[in-house]
């Protein structure tokens, strides 16, 4: 039997110099498309994946061309428009790196909700700036009339201001499970899915706009699909002692409780590394093995030879 | 057994009054939602739409902020786009109507390719006017950069045309098919489904700017995952002969044959129901049984009581 691996994407492996044309991006997705091809013979595979720069671009679209004919998206139906855009790269770049190999394979993308809880205390407490850049006046008001809270962001501007709370469920985890387990390789959970709060009676669901983690959220889906491997995949081939200083050090094979000590001695940087040091922490001590590394360490991770690997 | 239902969901079908937030979009959604929860017992459900209003702002928002830092998406890209948004207010919008009657079901919005024809005549004819309007300098000017076919729009200004190629084919085919066998409720071939071409040597997949018809995709759709009957739900309880006139007059069961003798009077019109029919002919000469009603007259027509029913 195949193992099941949750490959989380960075949400910047698809802009490669901030290159942001859909052709720049497509052919990005090729790299990734070959990398995760290598990998379809001994493993099922979901691709989780960030949208943090595309996103960005569709809300400045979005906002800065509404007109009452045309209105802008809200922010939680701008992550499922950008789930379709990323997700269609994706498949395509899988699609076709099969096709070199003269294989086909089956590839979906799923569109997916996660569930944040109206209660978490990042509602009282927005972080996550998105969008565009305002002066304080603009902001100020597009504030009043939108109902958004807006910062100052360091220097740079005035900016919207989201919060980002945990995830506590996927809608669609069953139905991506069950895609898994046919051998098709499913792409999910993009952008850390559309956040959707669960309203107490009814149990109907319903957008809100705020951004999930997504490396969160694809630890989340890691877990509710019952994957052995979770993987990270970011800018560089492990995670690092002392990052950017000459006593930089690569961490490799390391324990749960380990690298969290590690991590309280602040050796990891929020909106960097912390996430996704705390991912695979979560990951691993409910007994799954979990890697962080780049693209191009993939296969050797696998093999026990690159990579970060948390395991319980 | 169950029996398999494509069900395509006209263009205009979440727009009431042309009213375009996500908002009103989403209160619309929740009825087609609620019709589509009632048939889910007795049949598996494959749910098309169309995406003409809303691929309409995503273009116009794209093209009208578009900068270097946030270049616009590419109208192939932008289906996919639309695929994502609409696929989620339905998904969530069925997901609520299940929730009502204390149920849960999986639904799956799948982002689909469909496979055209780089020779297909359409190519040399573009006819499919999309996006915004332009005064006729400007669209002559964007034609030159964007090598796009520009035309002016029945006197009211210069648009972009595109070509409407057939569909041949759709690349998520068998993953579609394999959901609904196991009554997942999927949602795939959104907006006539992301245009692809094959290459020729290495069969991989390129998306290309064109519209596809959503009835054709849809049609297609219904006979890859060999659907039993395929309904377009429309504005209207039937087709009409002498729609609009005093003598206009309702069919209701109709042969194959019989519907093409009066599409050849010319009793249908391009754009309106034409498509509609011409999709219905195909069905039903293969052995599937073709049914164009509204959402309202959805339950009666499956049992014979409502509806254009066009059978072999």
């Amino acid at each position: 039997m195949k193992q099941r691996i949750v490959l989380a994407l960075g949400g910047n492996a698809l802009q490669k110099n901030g290159e942001a044309t859909a052709e720049a991006q497509k052919k990005v997705a090729g790299e990734v498309g070959e990398a995760i091809a290598e990998l379809a013979d001994k493993y099922e595979i979901i691709v989780a994946h960030g949208n943090g720069p595309q996103i960005g671009n569709i809300l400045i679209h979005e906002e800065e061309a509404a007109s009452e004919q045309a209105p802008a998206m809200p922010l939680e139906t701008a992550v499922a428009m950008s789930q379709g855009q990323i997700g269609y790269w994706l498949t395509q770049a899988i699609n076709n790196a099969f096709a070199k190999k003269g294989k086909t394979k089956k590839i979906v993308t799923v569109v997916s909700q996660v569930v944040v809880d109206r209660n978490d205390s990042a509602f009282n407490n927005p972080t996550k700036p998105i969008g565009q850049f305002y002066s304080e006046k603009e902001a100020k008001a597009l504030a009043r009339k939108n109902k958004w809270t807006v910062k100052e962001d360091a220097g740079r501007g005035w900016r919207r201001v989201v919060a980002s709370p945990k995830p506590i469920d996927i809608v669609e985890k069953k139905a991506i499970k069950e895609l898994a387990e046919k051998d098709i390789i499913v792409i999910a959970a993009g952008g850390g899915g559309i956040p959707v709060i669960r309203t107490k009676v009814l149990k109907r669901l319903k957008g809100i706009d705020a951004v999930v983690d997504k490396d969160y959220a694809a630890e989340k889906l890691a877990e509710l699909v019952k994957a052995d491997i979770f993987i990270s995949v970011t800018a560089v081939p492990n995670v690092y002692i002392n990052y950017g200083t000459k006593d930089q050090k690569p961490i490799e094979k390391i324990s749960a409780s380990e690298i969290e000590k590690l991590k309280k001695y602040g050796y990891f940087k929020a909106g960097s590394m912390l996430p996704k040091v705390e991912a695979m922490i979560s990951f691993a001590k409910k007994g799954g093995i979990g890697i962080i590394t780049d693209i191009s360490h993939l296969k050797e991770a696998l093999k026990d030879k690159a990579g970060t690997i948390v395991y319980k």
